[in-house]
């Protein structure tokens, strides 16, 4: 197939090359990546990419919270195609989540620079490669943080002074890695992104591309449980105010909740206060998430939710406060997008499915703000955040070649009006 | 009453002023303190004691474990009466838990030695003050630490080596606070301890001295449920090995085994990884402890926690490992030391009744090695490793009139056979 002069062999090892490179970053024993946000991996690999772009004609722009941008120019002063995703990991992550996006828009662009420098074609946008900051949300929250200052709904600000659990804030993790930059950052006119599909559906049913048509439905709260210290041996049963047990109780019925409504729901976070083995705890903080394609589904959750945490609240004689609350409907990707990307499978004669996500994106937040596409490659036995995350080298080098046929479209203005 | 030449006032007033100058060290807004083994304030508060016991002429000496001795010989070479508690506290912890017990030793131990030099009285034994290291075990573990190693029941390199969660290890932190000593400590013919209650018995009741007979049984468990890292929102349901839930299963049984046998149960301690908001728990790490004053229901509440475990393995499909547990059946003290008591009470005019404790102290260890004496003075409501802990002046001064007295005696052999 190859892209313009470049024989496929070619392209696929360097891509194959230089994802190896990348997932040595943080590398762990068991074949994932260890790479939260701001960690020495995470900046290692971040010089590198500075590195690759600029050896490659790319200028490199770091924007007031961390996001790394790849730009090239072929029109000064036009909007740029944003092509990315984000290179952080979870703690004990997978190599592919994220870092496969980043690799696969940086390719494309190269690619599609190295094509138009040959051909002498101008498109009608310039071209941008980025890593956004903090997308996993481990080490600071919430996650999707660099895509969320850039569209605007989340403040720069209040973000610079967000601390991770041990009271880092994120200006200083930024500072002292060196990625503390200025600006807001190139202005998009389209965005495209490809993950790994972090579930079972294309590798299931054998299919190359999954063309992303919405994110599922979800409620993710924030909850404090407030009890009251004691000694956990002498304190008598009815004077036992237990906050670990008002969240133990929170943990069993999300998943109650989930097996009840047929939803995703999880809780990923437990902090519990002073820890001791010996002190009933006065406080546990959670964060709880219920996950669905059904936004009914998640509502009706929801209000069992509420309901049953009065009944926690008398059961443990603790008090549950809700210290924030987030939520978002089924949300639509752009269809022009998804009939886009289509075309381009058809064109390539790449094997394709409709798919939602269950996970959010950077291209969550950037699909509200311009044209964007989102794609998908199987993850083997859907396995994600977990070291054994796996994607076959084949399946990411059809991903980046469509991509790269995506992205040139949409260079070429075929999501305008 | 008073002691000796000195006027009851003058006792009272030295020991309520020099408990007001110990609860300054880590005090905390809401009249508590947060002085864990070797923080800051709590190698401030032992510098002020050794400081306290050198200026009444008792020589100071810190032995391989950090236990702090005051010592004062009235015949070179003979054993000593020991007298202590520990200083160290809970995080947001009571000012009366300990440190209570270290300055009715140290006060009791100036009363006797100036009763002496008045007097010209030579006891059969020499005194000493002592303040165990590690008492608590909320920041190293095990609890009641420095006792452990002096009785022999723990091994003191291994004591040495144990970190704390943030991986400082107990010689790292005596080290750097200038409390690593060595040797083995004064050699002890006999034990005295006096504590606060933390339970409502003698409040209630309005008793002025419990006097200890034995310590509830105990099963400590330490369990480590292992799971599979994965993503919260994309992994379905029936592929999660959801660690936490796993551990929150534990700790609602925990609740129901109190309800069901009647006893004192609780998880006070729980360590989740990775603990990000996104990510299915791969382990969470327990402590789970179960107490009665009824040695065979503590024992079929172990049968039903293990029945039980089984079947929480298969709800959460996680594996739950025992990492360690300990048990003590129901361990009596020294009867001779609870009659010398009540003698004591009796003599001083004192209210008494017999009484158990929940908690471990220091004596649980030293009463197997020197025949030990244990006494309690009230706690408003029973509160403790708790901010609100409280207990009155009379209470703690009449405490101390009553231990000086048990002291006197023990000095002079009242428990040798």
């Amino acid at each position: 197939m190859g892209f313009a002069d470049t024989p496929q062999e070619q392209l696929d090892s360097e891509l194959l090359t230089d994802f190896a490179t990348m997932s040595a970053f943080g590398e762990t024993p068991r074949g994932g990546v260890d790479r939260e946000a701001m960690t020495q991996p995470d900046v290692e690999q971040r010089r590198w990419l500075s590195g690759w772009l600029e050896e490659r004609g790319f200028s490199v722009d770091i924007d007031r919270v961390g996001n790394q941008f790849g730009t090239f120019e072929w029109t000064p002063g036009a909007p740029y195609v944003l092509l990315g995703s984000h290179m952080d990991s979870q703690p004990l992550g997978g190599k592919f989540d994220g870092a496969y996006g980043v690799i696969a828009a940086a390719e494309a662009a190269w690619r599609i620079k190295r094509a138009c420098d040959e051909s002498g074609h101008v498109p009608q946008y310039n071209i941008a490669v980025v890593n956004w900051f903090n997308e996993e949300g481990s080490r600071f929250e919430p996650s999707m943080m660099g895509s969320g200052v850039y569209t605007g709904k989340l403040d720069a600000d209040t973000v610079l002074k967000t601390e991770d659990l041990a009271g880092v804030s994120v200006a200083e993790a930024l500072e002292d890695g060196g990625f503390l930059g200025s600006g807001d950052g190139p202005q998009a006119a389209a965005y495209a992104e490809i993950h790994i599909e972090q579930g079972r559906i294309l590798d299931e049913e054998g299919v190359a591309i999954g063309l992303v048509e919405a994110t599922w439905a979800a409620k993710k709260y924030h909850l404090i449980v407030h009890g009251d210290q004691a000694h956990t041996g002498s304190t008598i049963i009815s004077d036992r105010h237990d906050a670990l047990l008002g969240a133990s109780h929170l943990v069993v019925l999300a998943r109650e909740i989930a097996d009840e409504f047929g939803i995703h729901t999880s809780v990923g976070q437990l902090v519990v206060l002073p820890n001791s083995p010996v002190v009933v705890p006065r406080e546990a903080r959670l964060h709880l998430d219920m996950r669905s394609p059904d936004s009914a589904l998640v509502e009706a959750a929801d209000a069992r939710l509420r309901e049953r945490m009065r009944k926690i609240e008398e059961l443990a004689a603790v008090r549950i406060e809700e210290d924030t609350a987030h939520q978002w409907d089924l949300l639509p990707y752009d269809p022009r997008g998804v009939e886009l990307s289509r075309r381009v499978a058809e064109d390539l004669g790449l094997s394709h499915r409709p798919i939602m996500t269950v996970a959010g994106h950077d291209s969550t937040n950037m699909k509200d703000i311009v044209p964007s596409v989102m794609l998908f490659v199987p993850s083997v036995d859907g396995i994600s955040h977990n070291e054994g995350e796996y994607t076959k080298d084949e399946d990411m080098c059809a991903g980046v070649n469509l991509f790269t046929e995506v992205a040139t479209r949409l260079l070429d203005g075929a999501l305008d009006e």
